[in-house]
């Protein structure tokens, strides 16, 4: 157990990306000491588990860890999988289909593995930087289902001795939303990283959704973008 | 992708215990064909998962798949863990606390993989040998929930180009009236395997909780029980 005196505890589910930096931000500005959990799903990036931990360190968590999951065996998306990873593509595009980054029912697998270590821990809080704006389309209804589903799951939920509580704190941001959210928080985005398909340095492309979706979003929330492009 | 024909297709829990044994067997008579999964989460014990095979190819599985969950990184439950399994214990001492066999949102994490391959399999069916009656203590009220939130955590879902379903055929049936079922589906349960702890051969020890619950329905059913213990 790692609780410390009465402060209050939280799970908080970390990629090592733009948003679940600022969910954990957020996290500790409501006064939780957090726990961050980074699930390695046979992604083929370690520059994303090495950028999980230095923001998890960055935001003064209280402890962080990798939880390896090798989702590889069903899943045949392009972060887990061969498939080439798509460029330059317009706004009206990303959406369009199941995108090749999907990963199946991740978000229901995370917050299974996140609402297992808090049962553990004994803690109620679960922080998920999920939001219904991008192309992930994680709804509201969704958490709240999970929120339900997580107090009839556990023995701690059913014999009402805590009400688990999934925050999503960027739920309905924008990704410029996020960014100002987060830069009053104090994160350093430039610990973070977005790209799908990074050089071996871990530059980003530039050029993937995931680049186009964050470099968009320090231009329009008016903040110098602190990403290292592999083409400046 | 393994679809034959137009037939339908499920994924079903396996532990390589009797109740998801009967679970498949309950899937197999409605006609599914069906793609059996196998959670290795630091299973103490290899029987399990050779039982688990066994039991899929005696009931014509189309294929089974183990996945690998090292769950030891948050739990401390016995089955995970190093404590010790209690013996001997009286019925009613059976369901007192949180029992040491008990895994951390497991029922919760074991669904949400099934969900993951069944959205990569493009099936909307899963079946799960939970029961509300003996200790593991999985509600109706549970199933409910995570069939809900499956059709709200998935792009299948989400689209209504599918309606997830989660059959829990065991869920309000006593141990003896599950072994009754599963005999009239012919079920063989001698290729099951139930015990926490059992010998190096592979016999149960017919102490454990579960020997106990098992070794009790054979007897109430009036079914000449196929279990190999350690102590005739």
């Amino acid at each position: 157990m790692h609780m410390h005196g009465d402060s209050k505890h939280a799970v908080v589910l970390l990629s090592g990306g733009l948003d679940s930096a600022t969910a954990l931000a957020a996290a500790r500005h409501e006064g939780f000491g957090c726990h961050t959990l980074t699930v390695a799903y046979g992604q083929r990036h370690a520059v994303e588990l090495r950028a999980a931990e230095r923001v998890s360190k960055s935001l003064g968590a209280v402890e962080h860890r990798v939880f390896e999951l090798d989702l590889r065996s069903f899943a045949t998306s392009a972060l887990t999988g061969n498939i080439a990873v798509p460029k330059d593509r317009a706004p009206e595009h990303m959406s369009s289909g199941i995108p090749v980054t999907y990963v199946p029912a991740r978000n229901t697998i995370f917050l299974a593995l996140a609402l297992g270590w808090a049962e553990v821990l004994g803690c109620f809080d679960i922080f998920v930087g999920v939001n219904a704006v991008d192309y992930s389309g994680c709804r509201p209804e969704f958490v709240a289902a999970f929120e339900r589903l997580a107090n009839l799951a556990t023995k701690a939920g059913v014999e009402k001795r805590g009400r688990f509580c999934i925050h999503a704190p960027l739920i309905s941001l924008s990704k410029s939303e996020i960014i100002k959210l987060g830069v009053s928080l104090g994160v350093d985005y430039s610990l973070t990283h977005s790209c799908y398909d990074p050089a071996a340095g871990g530059a980003a492309c530039g050029r993937c959704d995931s680049c186009k979706l964050r470099r968009e979003g320090f231009i329009s929330a008016g903040v110098s973008d602190p990403t290292v492009y592999e083409m400046a």
